[in-house]
């Protein structure tokens, strides 16, 4: 049976072959068959977007976010309102244009974002200024149609995520807001997921269209390529003026809106994917894992009842401690082919008990993620593994970032650009600020410039293509 | 300005339009004004479908059922697989027919259920008997086009669902399934929206397009007319025989499975809106309401400052107790504008403290449901505000319970059927079993057969229409 047959491919050697297999094979998710880049989540996957979205949803609620439903539908005269930011998605749109037999009039996009229909909606429920600050938050899925080098969780044309909204009265307010936003997702990506990210600011080019400014959260996957692992966009006044999203201030003056959006999607389980995995599945950090520890009893036949009793009762203790644990009672199937099962399905602890380690009053433990084991004793499992996985979490996040930093380099010239960049390293270097330069880098080396970092030390040197001076830092990688 | 303006219409001489004045001005929807019969939740009304969705999830997931994710496209190809339901659901389908500029191959259905899609994938993930039983749930939103009578919650083109969908290795485990699940909708639905429903078959003129049978649950709304809130089918092996659903049993013997499918919507709150509101505006359950109590403080420039500290201590102490509670101290609006706003709102308790109340240790807790008042002492406010959101959420129930009780009449003959029907009864009578006597009633009183309830007393009676005897209990109703 194909389910049984591990991962064939080499993280090393066939990146993409590997990464594809991992994602199929640990039953996350499967194609849908039918549309091109279109992903079903089966319930092992789907557990882990509950997790990122509770952790999120706590820290979106705590600063006073709340949510809200949109409709899938977005009419074109709508999602046309503002010029930039229609032409930017329309290439990318799926449009109805029939409902049953009949045709429809306007076209009916589905949503590639809400920003117009939000805008449509607060511009009716704004009146005063104690309206504001207005901060919504949908989690719902976007669609967008990719036909080339689609990829589970990376590049599918429709993704779930959650796209948060907001007006305010300053601008200052709204700026402040962008970078909370940022911070939050910061949080949430490097202590739920153990991904390091980069944070910075988008370049002219890249930033979301139609805003002021984009904000962005990068990481370096192991093939070399950067990741871009969520936004947090400064719009300014871009969309309220033309939605007319106004408020009396409380000199009753009226005043055009500051407005924010920002969003984070389903791509933060392939970018954890990608980050932590092996050539024998899945690794999954404790936090995230669907089931945390998995306890497999080794018996022969004589001894079977009792092993399977101890078995349980280190379940027990386990559950009552909050521990999600599983444990592999199944007759038909080898210790040793369960050992492969669960480390395709990435469970972070592996206990293992035989008759020889009741003997002494031990189980063995074993880690999914550095591949180490030790034996543990019988009578503190719980408290031994409560510790262990939370060691296991922060030790996932620090070996990461220890790769992550070790593959920032620092270069000044552009032969050295190029080489490093064949490495698969991320270019930390001196930009002049001209899109000119950005351009002829991309055509030249395939890289984009990712972030200008805002923790970058600034260096005074010339710009790393042009050679003139006044320059700020800016980091460049190939990017998915 | 309009939000200040309250419910205008009367529940009882216009129900239409009351129910649609509650729904817009408590801020629970709104019209997304584009496409007709489209609504956006806001934060309170979206805050109810999470509380819905939470209970429901946890006692699905104690139930052994795990959730997923599937996309909204559905080619044209799988959903005609299923040759009725195909027809069953045509001509309300939205379909996708471009891409950006460029017309589509095949056209892409947006979601009105996902069996189809399920079944592709289930006959791929399903191959022995040890894959059994898969029950998988999928918290999404399903679209069908709704052109007339469309209304918020009720009648709208997308509608927030969740859609179950399991195989069983055998007909009975999946007969089960379907009651189990009936059953956990009733205890939502009658606990937690504090509605009650009666539960039954529906008959094979109504039952779920391509299912063996339809079991739902029924409510009779104050305007007399009934509320499906929820379904439950058994499909037999009618889809599993089409998309290949089969497993090998114990002895290696390829065998088709049985299945089931089942959902609820957020026309639960529609129910829930309509069975429990008043001229005044929203009537909330305590456990669905965004918040629980309110406090308003009644106070004049002197001591202002003196009542706003005391009325934070009670906020205080009610929300370390876990209620959900809020200050109401805007200094621009009266504390009579204040008690309208509210209870436009539909918060279960409101609490007035003013100088007399303190002078005597006490406030006045307002319930909103039946418009009661009475003073309670400060020291036991937490413990008080707690027994009571308890005793509110039952006693809603219970009101509700009776009325529905005594709204449905016990008729034998047809002349009093149609009059009770005009008074706005739910017709408890015998049936044949006939379609054609189904269909006369319709055609002649409006009146649809709701369901055979399964607690039904069984009367030996003639058939109500053709007067044949071998009859089984029938409710009918006119419906939504």
């Amino acid at each position: 049976m194909n389910k049984e047959v591990g991962i064939t491919a080499s993280k090393n050697d066939d990146f993409s072959e590997w990464y594809t297999q991992v994602v199929i094979k640990s039953e996350l998710a499967d194609y849908a068959k039918t549309t091109s880049g279109v992903i079903v989540l089966r319930p092992d996957g789907y557990s882990i977007w509950e997790s990122i979205r509770e952790s999120l949803d706590k820290k979106l609620k705590e600063t006073g976010h709340r949510n809200g439903f949109l409709p899938v539908l977005i009419p074109e005269s709508f999602l046309s309102k503002e010029k930039k930011h229609f032409e930017g998605f329309n290439p990318e749109v799926y449009w109805v244009t029939q409902s049953g037999d009949k045709p429809i009039g306007d076209r009916l996009a589905l949503r590639p974002t809400s920003e117009t229909l939000v805008c449509m909606l607060y511009s009716k429920w704004i009146e005063g200024w104690r309206d504001l600050p207005l901060k919504i938050n949908f989690w719902n899925s976007a669609l967008r149609a990719e036909i080339t080098d689609t990829r589970p969780f990376l590049r599918t044309s429709e993704f779930l995520w959650q796209e948060g909204h907001t007006v305010h009265a300053t601008q200052d307010e709204a700026e402040n807001e962008v970078m909370e936003i940022l911070n939050i997702y910061k949080k949430t990506i490097e202590e739920e997921l153990a991904i390091p990210v980069i944070t910075g600011k988008k370049s002219e080019k890249d930033k979301f269209v139609g805003a002021v400014y984009t904000t962005a959260l990068e990481s370096l996957m192991p093939d070399g390529k950067a990741l871009q692992m969520g936004t947090s966009h400064f719009l300014g006044q871009n969309f309220s003026k033309p939605f007319e999203i106004k408020y009396n201030d409380e000199n009753n003056v009226e005043t055009y809106a500051w407005q924010t959006s920002w969003g984070v999607s389903w791509r933060l389980i392939g970018g954890m994917i990608m980050t932590h995995s092996d050539d024998k599945g899945l690794v999954l950090p404790p936090k995230l894992a669907p089931i945390q520890v998995v306890i497999i009893p080794i018996y022969s036949k004589e001894d079977r009842e009792k092993i399977i009793l101890e078995a349980n009762k280190i379940k027990d203790s386990l559950s009552s401690n909050n521990v999600r644990v599983e444990l592999d009672d199944r007759d038909n199937h080898t210790p040793g082919f369960k050992f492969n099962d669960w480390e395709l399905k990435g469970i972070p602890i592996r206990i293992e008990i035989g008759p020889k380690d009741i003997a002494k009053n031990q189980v063995v433990m074993a880690r999914r993620y550095n591949q180490t084991k030790d034996d543990i004793s019988l009578d503190k499992v719980s408290e031994t593994i409560n510790l262990e996985l939370e060691n296991i979490q922060q030790q996932m996040f620090v070996n990461a970032k220890k790769i992550l930093d070790e593959r920032v380099v620092r270069v000044s010239e552009y032969q050295q650009f190029k080489e490093e960049l064949k490495n698969g390293k991320m270019i930390d270097c001196s930009w002049c600020g001209n899109q000119t330069c950005e351009d002829k880098i991309k055509e030249e080396t395939g890289a984009d410039l990712r972030v200008v970092p805002f923790d970058g030390t600034q260096k005074s040197e010339t710009c790393i293509y042009c050679k003139n001076s006044g320059t700020t830092n800016a980091l460049f990688a190939k990017g998915y």
